[in-house]
């Protein structure tokens, strides 16, 4: 999976990703007071509501991009009917052509991560058939559990060739709480990071490993010196936009050969249609999807021109 | 709620709780049968296995012990359909009396993290009306984000009345790789340690705060620092029995008052029936929850039996 994630992007040429990550306060009016006149302000009325909203988003810009990262909170929040909006919107994303990174970050002890690899990436065994669950072409994991607790997310990977991102520095303010401390001088984040090299390098692509790495665009000192730590893994890189990260800060990311990672923008995407930028553009609520499209276009940009000047 | 475990705890003599964490391999076969001949061999004829699997055990145990904990990954495994199950299980066990701790790890940045609290603890707007989604007691958390990532949870817990577990040390073999590493001669996770007696400072019940602790049974030294660390945090004890802790090791986890801990089995009691032990006092695979009682009694015993001694 990690080959078609790099064939998609090269093809693209946008090393972006969108997360679609719906609150119910980015929905546009017009679409939860439809969903709520079918099924009235309910949980099925406000999974609708998720439902039509992501839709709109996903016919206006999947042919710009290679991947999507539904964050699963946001349809866990709506509880089973949420669930099944999430579900519906991983194999809608696939029948657009888009591969589907499952925002999902689990992680436990080793039988308890089997299931959720099972779940997420892998087949559940049912008398004599299989079945996938969820599907989705990537997972994210917590590697707080350590070696075990990651292994059975690899081993279903190796087998159906899919792919992770091990949280390593997390684009959040107090990320550094725990991640930061300093274990023989250097901080804990660069001895996950090696982890994530030794787990990825059984599982290698034709240039890249199954296992990369999430490091927020947020710390771009930290992910600098992470790059070299991992160099056949690929990073996603949540914090675009939204959390304050840049272009500019984005470029100490990537490779040299212009690869290796993969920026994420949830809100400054999916939400575009409220900036001021958008409204002078002629957006309104009614034509939020344009705004998203325009709003990937200029990302893609600003991306490629930082890394055009790196 | 923790006045709640408390209280139930003094009750029933029994700080312990069963996971309910089925994998369909516990399912005695005259379950499965029935239900593959109901629904066929899909993921609703599991889901259906699962729930009368479960609905059987709680039947048989629900007067003895004060809590349960599904682990919500054995169910998610089987998508929507599992997860309609553990919704179902999570109402049934209320419906019996008992406390629901959702064993769900999840964790994230500030906002995806207020969605998951959202959805295991608290309540979701739509419109002008609200709903409960899992409606879980208590959460497991993850740390690795550090304060914004769990401080939602918090927020929750106090508005709901409601608890957490965080993941402090963990059970399994490889835990020590990250929460092991010396920090200034310290291991990471007293640092953990002191940060959720620090988020739950502001959070007490009568004599316990809301926030508590996951350390496994089967670091027993680790647990004897960690119960000073957080005196005032209840800690749940995974790792008993099928993981290798037993009574006399858990000892160190508990408060002078006898409280302050409450001790998780799992495959100990739910799949009891495949036990030597228990088919030589006569149980079958039809009478599978009748091992699950007996196995918790048992449990019940061992556990008083090394407080009695300590």
């Amino acid at each position: 999976m990690i080959n078609t994630l790099v064939e998609k992007i090269k093809k693209t040429n946008a090393p972006i990703e969108v997360g679609l990550d719906p609150m119910l306060s980015y929905v546009p009016e017009h679409i939860t007071k439809a969903a709520y006149e079918q099924f009235g302000e309910t949980l099925e009325g406000a999974a609708e509501a998720i439902w039509q909203f992501n839709k709109g988003i996903v016919d206006a810009i999947y042919d710009l991009i290679p991947a999507v990262k539904p964050q699963i909170a946001m349809y866990e929040q709506f509880g089973v009917e949420g669930l099944k909006v999430y579900q519906k919107t991983v194999d809608y994303c696939h029948d657009k052509g888009l591969l589907v990174i499952g925002d999902v970050k689990r992680g436990d002890i080793g039988s308890t991560s089997a299931a959720y690899a099972t779940a997420h990436l892998g087949n559940v065994q049912v008398g004599s058939k299989t079945f996938s669950s969820f599907n989705t072409d990537f997972a994210t994991v917590n590697p707080y559990f350590g070696t075990d607790g990651v292994k059975p997310f690899v081993d279903v990977c190796r087998e159906e060739k899919k792919g992770l991102f091990i949280l390593v520095k997390t684009s959040n303010p107090s990320s550094g709480e725990f991640q930061d401390r300093l274990v023989d001088g250097r901080p804990l984040y660069e001895y996950v990071g090696e982890k994530v090299a030794e787990w990825g390098a059984d599982c290698m692509g034709d240039s890249y490993s199954y296992i990369g790495a999430v490091v927020g665009a947020t710390y771009p000192e930290q992910g600098k010196v992470l790059r070299k730590i991992m160099p056949k893994s690929f990073i996603l890189v949540p914090g675009y936009g939204a959390q304050g990260g840049q272009g500019k800060d984005l470029v100490h990311f990537f490779n040299e050969d212009g690869l290796g990672a993969i920026v994420n923008s949830s809100r400054g995407i999916i939400a575009a249609y409220k900036q001021d930028k958008y409204k002078d553009q002629g957006i309104t609520p009614e034509n939020y999807a344009d705004a998203s499209r325009m709003a990937v276009e200029d990302m893609i940009a600003d991306i490629a021109g930082a890394l055009a000047n790196k």
